[in-house]
């Protein structure tokens, strides 16, 4: 079945002006380097009836794979859950999996000082209420963890608005599941650098992403048992061949761009 | 009868990642500053069916006032007022006011220079083809009218995509229109500042619009038979007290800081 994408941000923040959505605009760079495309976004306030109502247009006209920003959060004003629960009239219960990456979250974030108590309050309990049949995705960035709702021959896919929570689910946790919705051609490669830090390579990964556009590059930071820092690259497109060509094109030009930086590294 | 806003955004370059939408929030936050509150947005890709349906649907949610942008060029992607005369099952016809408007930003573009023809080539008449019973909006940045049409009891204001014509006609041809919507408080002053130039004032308006939000501050340049620069401060909200020391304040903000920056001028 061809994959049918929509966008679904919530938020007043972005319908009252405090906040531009950048989210939309990044989660549609990484599909397009799985060659998936995004058909329509929507942008609706936090009232979960105007979200139910909002998903259920989605998936009547056509989408099977909707992700939703924002609206996850531990305050009364997030109710995107209550909003996909509502669509699919689903009752809302707490989820074990999810309460377990609730509580090693504020566990550690205890731990590390930044807040004063570990203690599973209301409102951190709220985010690891799911509607039924849903799953958590990890989150080890903030507390709210993502959900996927498997329902109707579509997945719903909903992600904190926290730019750094949305991304780090993103790239740890849904790309298994977006790389087997790929059509047409795909490519990947797998690179190690000899950089000790990440930082000297995040503007080369930038320079070269804008000079070879619609590849996906993904590093990962100390991999256990390795050294340095392993890269995955990957593109989709129609020709197979081109797509091989890209994805070579950016794996040599990382390799080269690093080896100049190595002397100041 | 209480104004519900929708803004429509058009085009594949906002989905397929080219282009960060900064549009609507403008359109919001000058809304805003006259009490106006857009109930939601959606984004839709350069389909005339799709855009179609896109209104038809805020028209069923309640939307009485519906913004769209982008679509209104010359070339064949650009197909917003296809779908608007679709949602509404309207002929498309030439618009004569509409034509003066082209016919005249393109005579104009061809005697500063900027283009070789002033010519009304079938793709600039392309642009004065409007839904039957629709308006012109005059652009004087670009060849693109915006286009009102008042139909089913709603309006469909349609501006182009590039931020300085939908600033421009925004500013210029839609304020009357929307005064008329303000419900609640809502208050307005005109000052005049001894500044020769624009360039000097355009920092210090955004200072004073970051210190007191919710206030829309328009600067007029060079009027006829006055020197210095017109400055319209208005403001909306639920006390007429609160709005008009809103105003106040932001009228004292700038002449202060204008004259700060006299002896710089």
């Amino acid at each position: 079945m061809t994959t049918q994408i929509g966008i679904l941000v919530v938020g007043n923040e972005i319908l009252d002006g405090m906040v531009l959505d950048t989210n939309s605009q990044w989660i549609i760079n990484q599909l397009k380097a799985l060659n998936l495309q995004v058909s329509e976004k929507m942008t609706v306030r936090d009232e979960a009836k105007v979200i139910a109502r909002a998903i259920r247009r989605m998936i009547s006209n056509g989408d099977n794979l909707i992700f939703t920003t924002g609206g996850l959060g531990p305050t009364h004003d997030d109710k995107t859950l209550m909003g996909v629960a509502m669509a699919f009239e689903l009752p809302l219960e707490l989820n074990d999996a999810a309460l377990r990456i609730v509580t090693r979250q504020y566990a550690d974030m205890h731990q590390r000082g930044i807040i004063g108590t570990s203690e599973i309050t209301e409102p951190r309990r709220k985010m690891a209420i799911l509607p039924r049949g849903a799953r958590p995705l990890d989150n080890r960035v903030g507390g709210a963890p993502g959900v996927v709702l498997e329902i109707e021959g579509a997945q719903i896919i909903s992600l904190p608005g926290v730019p750094g929570e949305l991304m780090w689910i993103f790239d740890n946790q849904l790309l298994g599941l977006l790389k087997g919705k790929v059509e047409g051609a795909f490519a990947e490669d797998v690179i190690y650098l000899p950089l000790r830090d990440e930082s000297t390579l995040a503007p080369i990964i930038d320079e070269v992403m804008q000079e070879v556009p619609g590849v996906y590059i993904k590093s990962m930071v100390k991999p256990y048992g390795e050294s340095g820092i392993r890269l995955w690259i990957s593109a989709g497109g129609q020709s197979q061949a081109e797509v091989e060509e890209r994805v070579n094109r950016v794996a040599n030009l990382l390799v080269k761009r690093c080896e100049e930086q190595l002397p100041n590294s």
